[in-house]
């Protein structure tokens, strides 16, 4: 493997690192009441063995792969299969469970790692040249489907690495704007920044081990972006290298330069932002940099119920005051989060198990009803104060009650594990993985009521017990993001059961006037929806920015928006019905794809 | 005329409205000082006479205009030269200047007033059917060029008038989104909002005659856009008519709902924000409401210098205060304005010719340098106080001094009364214009610096005394925008000279680090700079766009990005070359077209 790090390929994150039960010991309940999984008697599966995989050989012509290496260097583009495996796919349950079971169908055929934007140009020019395909790949952690080739493809496919742009280019210090390369992960970043005072203010759940490009090209949104904004405020500026245009290997960069806001037609750094790799290789972008804050402090709250949680949200989204996190979780979330906490953090045992439920009853609260939230202030100090002064205000008139900074200090420590948790529940034979989505505030509770009926009934469908929750994740003027996670035990068909449970989530976020994603992406998970979202003719505006601009299908083919249907109007019904085909998803996901999911 | 309501045909406004002097004893001083003219012995160019316009006839067919008249009814689609005119153009100067010299080549051929989306989409797709070319017409106040038909287009105009399309639909009070047509003027639109208690926030120097549909197809900004955002972000939802696919005259119509955030591929949005008409029919906005504030206040406050004021923004802007307004002028500007008030307004002689200048002379300032600046604080009264001590704070640090409320309520009052003053200057032979760029905070001087010498620059070679001054009217995280207004006594070429002052302006925005616009739009007064301003990719990838979703070149062809060069990377070399060609600038203005500014 080359220098550029990469997550394990059977699952999230580094190798060593995984969840742990025992030490919560609220944890086995909950998993039993939720999902009927006893902890106590199940066993894992054992660790996949990579030389078990059946891999086909690289379609690449020794020309090709001979063009590659004469750019990249000999060591930099690579067939080894190990590589190929990694750069295939992202993280997500159908990602896993497919690589586990050996049911990927088409691997990425050559791996290069260029060194800088001329390389890349390079290789983007041989790619076209050659009639090949290229996937540009971060930090791998897409769960929408975003990195596979599409399984018919029979030209050769290159994952073009982006590892080793991982700079720091320069900082305008007056106007706070940073250039960096867009290969760079979270933490890599976060450090080059901070060794000069600044941060980017940016901390998706993927953070540790995800791109600055990567978060461009699928419209990323971070833990904080009620302050900093999400991924499209904060990239003001971007380089992507697109098809030289006579061959000089020089101006096939497209170039938006850093600029606050701008009346120049139709937003291009707009069509970049959530590409997905359609419309070149994004290589820089140029963002909007911030002061390390002085203060930054999460405090925890409780609601006596979801809707009244919610209701607050949305007072303090109209209000003047501006938190840099705002989140609420539904009931069982809640009972979720506080049986996921060790003794030692938060509340002590006698605090949660004693004093606060005592105070929620004398308020008259039902405990089973109770909702968690977490607020940050962050800032100068006074400024800090003056906001948590005006949010619990907010709160108090609500009904709801702060519990302190405890939680929060938790809640901010185990904030990049929850992908961890989703491998365990692989390892025990059972199905984790979220869904999420934006709309309005009118919207919020009817939506969430939907999904809920929605995955129940898609649960009762497939035969399993299932669980799924949810909490509200950012807040905005006209509305927030909802973000649900749901489970169950796989029963013969783990792909098509989890299709039937995510296809019902995901219709019920359009029918209810959500989103397909809030900052996930589109790729092949969510495109059979896009139509539904945006409507046939924006659809057919993006097919045709993406059909001009890419003749021969060079860049990540077939993503964010699925084939045009032979008549308009198909996807609604083509989802809608697929829905109810159970026949096929009772194959064994060995010889399933993700091309059922759908469309 | 209809009963939609439109501008004098030879300037802004409405008839016998218009900017008087007499009452403002600065004005005829700083007109002599700034330009050399006297107005004490100028007597005002004769109203220009319709009936001595020549009008060539219009390019409709017979088959074409029945069918329109049998969409929209008889009185609606028409071929009176006045209408034909009305919509032919906007405000510019270029405009104005043209049509009071009777210079106008192409005209519309037809003008209609569809009543709802319904008749829209049947108008778009006779258009199409009969190849014919559309331009929607919203307020018919813009000055980028983007509404007049190209001089040589062979094929029947059609002036679509949106102004039937005005009412509030409806609003979500909860989400605080409302849908609005787009065809709403925006008193109008602001009457129907604030009877239920609601306001946009948006309020640009056009607001009197423009819409909302306007704002969105040129990206506008308006004066309290710190706190509402542009157009681009309260623009939450669209609908957009485009061509119906198999004529059922139902689905043409693109459908972005209103949801606050999105991951869903690039943004189809943010492709119809600055799209001026080239991807169809804006019919409806889903915009962000806001209640109207408890208190708003405007604060004037005086810098020493330049510098000192654009400093102060910097720092409030990096600050954890929002004030709605954020603004300062330049020394000459603030000249000009203070020359501009009545004497009942703002200050009292006293205090404007007495007590103010011997304060600023016992803290060192020099007189000829001061900077006026106008804050205002929005929301409710708490709020509205704090920010105001927030700000002064730093106002303080960096040595400015408030004077109080009363400039800023004169300032509030004649706001809207700026576009007046250019047709009085016209009226009396003189030119003055407007052009505005957004950059980094570090290339706000050195920005200001070059346009300042480039203006000085182009008023030498076309040997004319000129004036040019410039606010910094909006901030943001990591910049701002600089609006220039510049001015001098026409010679023999009027819009040579114009030329040759506007080019140098807008060249010395995109060599030091500035937009091209930052909310006029591109039509084709900027659309030379486009590939200096998003790299010849950039307008690759929009002139791609445009060419896959309009393959016909129905909607308002040529606009915003200018035709194919026949090599890249033409556009700086050629807009470079016109700035020194000179003896094309010398014919008169009747033979002139716009054709001439710097492509």
């Amino acid at each position: 493997m080359s220098d550029v790090k990469h997550m394990k390929w059977w699952g999230w994150g580094v190798e060593g690192v995984g969840f742990h039960w025992q030490d919560k010991p609220g944890f086995a309940p909950i998993v039993m009441k939720a999902i009927g999984l006893d902890l106590h008697t199940a066993s894992p599966v054992e660790k996949p063995v990579f030389e078990d995989l059946s891999i086909a050989g690289p379609v690449v012509s020794d020309d090709l792969l001979a063009t590659l290496k004469g750019i990249v260097g000999d060591d930099d583009a690579t067939i080894a299969p190990m590589e190929r495996v990694v750069h295939t796919y992202g993280k997500s349950l159908r990602d896993l469970v497919r690589i586990r079971a050996d049911a990927v169908e088409r691997y990425v055929d050559v791996v290069v790692y260029p060194d800088d934007e001329q390389e890349v140009q390079a290789v983007v020019d041989a790619a076209v040249a050659a009639d090949a395909v290229i996937i540009p790949f971060g930090g791998g952690s897409n769960i929408a489907g975003s990195l596979e080739p599409m399984k018919d493809e029979t030209r050769a496919v290159i994952s073009l690495d982006l590892g080793r742009l991982n700079r720091l280019v320069s900082i305008d210090e007056t106007s706070g704007l940073a250039r960096i390369q867009a290969g760079v992960q979270g933490p890599d970043m976060e450090e080059q920044l901070g060794a000069k005072g600044w941060t980017l203010g940016h901390f998706p759940d993927s953070f540790t081990h995800s791109t600055l490009g990567g978060w461009v090209a699928t419209r990323s949104s971070g833990m904080q972006s009620d302050k900093y904004g999400d991924i499209a405020d904060i990239a003001r500026g971007l380089r992507v290298v697109r098809p030289s245009v006579d061959g000089t290997g020089t101006d096939g960069t497209l170039v938006i330069r850093g600029i606050p806001s701008a009346s120049n037609g139709p937003s291009v750094r707009e069509m970049i932002l959530g590409s997905e790799g359609r419309l070149g290789v994004i290589t820089e972008v140029t963002v909007q940099v911030h002061r390390l804050p002085e203060k930054r402090d999460v405090y925890a709250y409780f609601f006596p119920n979801w809707r009244t949680g919610i209701e607050t949200m949305q007072e303090l989204a109209a209000s003047d005051v501006h938190p840099s996190i705002t989140r609420v979780s539904d009931a069982r979330e809640t009972e979720f989060t506080l049986a996921t906490s060790k003794e030692r953090h938060g509340f002590s045992k006698f605090t949660a198990e004693t004093v606060l439920p005592a105070l929620m009853r004398r308020k008259g609260w039902n405990l089973d009803e109770i909702c968690i939230s977490f607020i940050a202030y962050e800032g100068d100090t006074a400024y800090a104060k003056r906001q948590k002064k005006l949010v619990e205000a907010i709160v108090k008139k609500h009904g709801g009650m702060g519990v302190g900074a405890g939680p929060g200090v938790l809640y901010d420590q185990k904030k990049f594990d929850t992908p961890y948790l989703r491998d365990f529940l692989l390892d025990m034979g059972a199905a984790g993985d979220v869904s999420e989505s934006a709309m309005p505030w009118s919207q919020v509770i009817p939506l969430y009521d939907a999904v809920r009926k929605a995955a129940d009934q898609a649960f009762d469908e497939i035969g399993i017990q299932g669980w799924i929750m949810a909490h509200m994740s950012h807040s905005y003027h006209s509305g927030a993001c909802l973000y649900f996670t749901f489970a169950f035990v796989f029963g013969d068909d783990p792909i098509g059961e989890y299709d039937t449970v995510k296809r019902a989530i995901q219709q019920a976020f359009v029918d209810n006037g959500g989103s397909i994603s809030h900052h996930h992406g589109v790729g092949v998970e969510h495109s059979p929806w896009i139509e539904q979202d945006i409507s046939p003719q924006g659809v057919a505006v993006m097919r045709g920015l993406f059909e001009a601009t890419d003749p021969k299908g060079t860049f990540n083919p077939r993503k964010v928006v699925p084939d045009a249907a032979p008549a308009s109007n198909t996807a609604r019904r083509s989802a809608g019905a697929a829905a109810t085909v159970t026949g096929p998803d009772a194959e064994p996901v060995a010889t399933r794809t993700r091309a059922t999911a759908g469309s």
